[in-house]
C-alpha cells in the first residue's frame, strides 16, 4: 500500500478541530425503506448539516487548520464553487474574520450566490461555463491562499469526519458497505481513508452519474483530467473530474466496481426520502440511496450498509418539481413514517 | 398545588423502559428560521421518531408497562385511533406479542390503516363519524386493555420523554419557552411535566387550532368535554377535547395564554421547516412553529424557544399541495441548508 496524501490522524485531528463549527449529524434508519431496499440502511444525514451539506466539515477544516499555521494571507481565502463549497467556505470566514472571494460559474443560482454575499464573500463572475476561466480567475489573485473544494488534502481530512462519526454512531456489526456520491471525490476519499481504518472488511463504494466512468479509470489506475460537465440535473455532480489526491486515495480505498445512477434513479430516492424518512435532499444526495436500492446486482453478499445523505441544497420548487416527476414508489402507500 | 397524576419520576422510569424500542430524536437548530422568528429555536424532531410521530413514546410505554404489571389479558390491548396512536401501538404489540386491535374512524386514509395491518393488528370500521361510536367500538370489548391515545397516566408518561430530552439535549441556559402542538393533551402534559421540573422557569404553551378554546377554558379552569372536530386541515389535531388528566396537568403547568394558528399559518411553517432545515413535518407538527413565529405579541420577553415538530405522517402528495398553497416565504431565497 503507498503512503496516502492523508491519514487517519488527519481526520481526527480534523475532527477535534471543527466539532464546534459544525453539526455532528444524526444517523436514522427506516424499516420501510428496508422492506424496499431488501437490506438494513443507515442514512447519515449530512443534509442537516450547516449550511445544508457536508461540505462545511472539509472548508471548516481547511480553513481553520491554515489559520493555525499562520498559512491565510491578509487578502485572505479564495475558491471557485457553483455552491456548496463557497456558501461553506463564506461562512466559516465570516465567522473567524477572513475575507473570502468566491468565483461563481455562469448560471449559479441566486439562492446560492446571495448566501454568499450575505456572509461577506466577495463575489467574481465567470462569463463562460468553461473550467479553465474558473481556474484562472483563481489563479491571477496569488494574494489569497487557494482552497480548492475537494482536491486538497485538509479538505479530505475534513470531510472524512462524516465517515468517523458513521463508525461512532452505528451500533452493534461494522457495516458491510458505506456509498457516498461521487464529483471531486473529496467526500468519498475522505470517507474511505477513516472508514477503512475502523472497519477494514466494509466496502466503500462511489454512487456516479452516467458519463463518469470512474470504473474505468479505477481500474486502469489512471485518472481522466478531462474537465467536462456531465448531463445530469444533479448539478452538485456535474463535474466529469476527480481530484488529483482524492483519485490515489480511491484507488487504494474505494471499489473498483462504481455503482452508476441515472436521473430517474435519484428522483426517485429523493422521493423515497421525503416519503418515509421525511428528510428533504438534494439530487446528488439521493444518489446513493439509489445505488443502494441496486446495490445486490453488484455487491451480493452486503446486507448492512451506510448511505451518506451529502446534501439538501435543491430549490423548494425544483425539489417538488422532481419528486412529482418520480413514480410512486411501489410499496404500500406514501406517507410513511419511519419505522 | 395539587398532585399531578403522573409525576417526574414517572417520566425518568418511561425514558428507561422504552428507551431500546424508540429514538432519542435529535434536536436541530437553523439560523435563517432564527432570522424569520427573530428569535433562537430548537427544534424537536419528533418527526423522525419510530412510526413517524411522538406517539411512539405514549403507546410503548404503556404497553411496556402494563406488561410488566401483568396487566395485559390473553385478547390484548384495543384502542381507536385514526393514525399515529395506533400505527405506534401495533408497532409495539407486534414487537412484544401482544394481540393489537385498532377502532377506525370513518374515513381512515388507506396509507395509515394500512400500516396498522401490515403490524398484524386487527381493524374494526367505524360506521359513522361519531366519538360515541369509536368510544362503544372499544368499550364493547372488555376482554382487551384499553390503551386510550392521550388520556391516561402511561401515555403521558411516555410522551414526556420527548421533553425530557430536551431539556438533555439543548445546550447552555434552559430555554424560555418550550412550544407543542395540542390534540388530546398527552405531548403538551407529558411535556410540561418534564420541562418545568428540569427548567421551571421555562413556559410551556400550546399551538392550537382556531375553534378549540383551551385559553377560555384553562382560564375558567373548566375542561369542555364536547366531542367535536375542529375545521382544520390538520387532521391530527381535529379533535376539539382534551383529556381529563391532561386538562388537569395544563392548569398546573400550562401557559394560559394558548396561541391560535390556522391553516395557512401552518402550511407557511410546514414550507419553511422543508426549505430550511430539510425535514417533512405534517400540518400538525409545524403549528408550533407557527406560533412561534408571531410568540413575540403574546409572549415579548421569550428569545429562546423549544419547537417540538410532533410528527411527520402526511400523505406526500397533500404534503405538495398544502407547501405549493404556502406563500413563498418572505427571506432570501428557498432552499437554504441548515445554518
Amino acid at each position: 500500500m503507498t503512503t496516502l496524501p492523508v491519514s487517519f490522524k488527519d481526520v481526527l485531528a480534523a475532527s477535534d478541530r471543527i466539532s464546534s463549527y459544525v453539526h455532528r449529524t444524526p444517523v436514522v434508519t427506516s424499516r420501510s425503506i428496508d422492506d424496499v431496499a431488501g437490506i438494513k440502511l443507515f442514512f447519515k444525514c449530512e443534509n442537516l448539516q450547516k449550511t445544508g451539506a457536508f461540505k462545511a466539515r472539509g472548508a471548516t477544516n481547511a480553513l481553520l487548520k491554515a489559520k493555525e499555521e499562520g498559512r491565510v494571507p491578509e487578502k485572505g481565502v479564495i475558491a471557485y464553487s457553483s455552491g456548496n463549497h463557497g456558501i461553506a467556505l463564506s461562512r466559516i470566514c465570516a465567522k473567524v474574520g477572513v475575507p473570502c472571494t468566491i468565483v461563481l460559474p455562469l448560471g449559479c443560482p441566486d439562492v446560492k450566490w446571495k448566501r454568499m454575499a450575505d456572509y461577506g464573500s466577495e463575489l467574481i463572475r465567470c462569463v463562460t461555463d468553461d473550467f479553465a476561466e474558473k481556474m484562472r480567475r483563481c489563479e491571477e489573485q496569488p494574494d489569497k491562499l487557494f482552497i480548492k473544494t475537494a482536491d486538497l488534502e485538509d479538505v479530505i481530512a475534513g470531510a472524512g469526519t462524516a465517515g468517523l462519526e458513521i463508525t461512532e454512531q452505528v451500533e452493534g456489526a461494522p457495516l458491510d458497505a458505506v456509498i457516498t456520491p461521487l464529483s471531486g471525490g473529496g467526500l468519498l476519499s475522505g470517507t474511505a481513508i477513516a472508514v477503512k481504518h475502523r472497519w477494514p472488511n466494509c466496502k466503500v463504494i462511489a454512487a456516479e452519474p452516467p458519463g463518469k466512468n470512474l470504473e474505468r479509470d479505477l481500474r486502469a489506475g489512471r485518472r481522466d483530467p478531462q474537465m467536462l460537465h456531465l448531463d445530469t440535473v444533479a448539478e452538485a455532480i456535474r463535474g466529469k473530474t476527480v481530484g488529483e489526491l482524492n483519485f490515489a486515495v480511491m484507488c487504494e480505498l474505494v471499489e473498483k466496481t462504481v455503482i452508476t445512477v441515472n436521473d430517474d434513479e435519484m428522483r426517485a430516492a429523493m422521493r423515497l426520502l421525503a416519503e418515509r424518512t421525511k428528510l428533504v435532499v438534494e439530487m446528488a444526495g439521493a444518489a446513493p440511496l439509489a445505488a443502494a436500492l441496486k446495490i445486490k446486482r453488484y455487491f451480493p453478499d452486503v446486507n448492512r450498509v451506510g448511505v451518506v445523505l451529502s446534501g439538501g441544497n435543491i430549490d423548494f420548487d425544483a425539489f417538488v418539481a422532481n419528486v412529482k416527476k418520480a413514480k410512486n414508489s411501489n410499496c404500500n402507500g406514501n406517507g410513511n413514517g419511519v419505522h
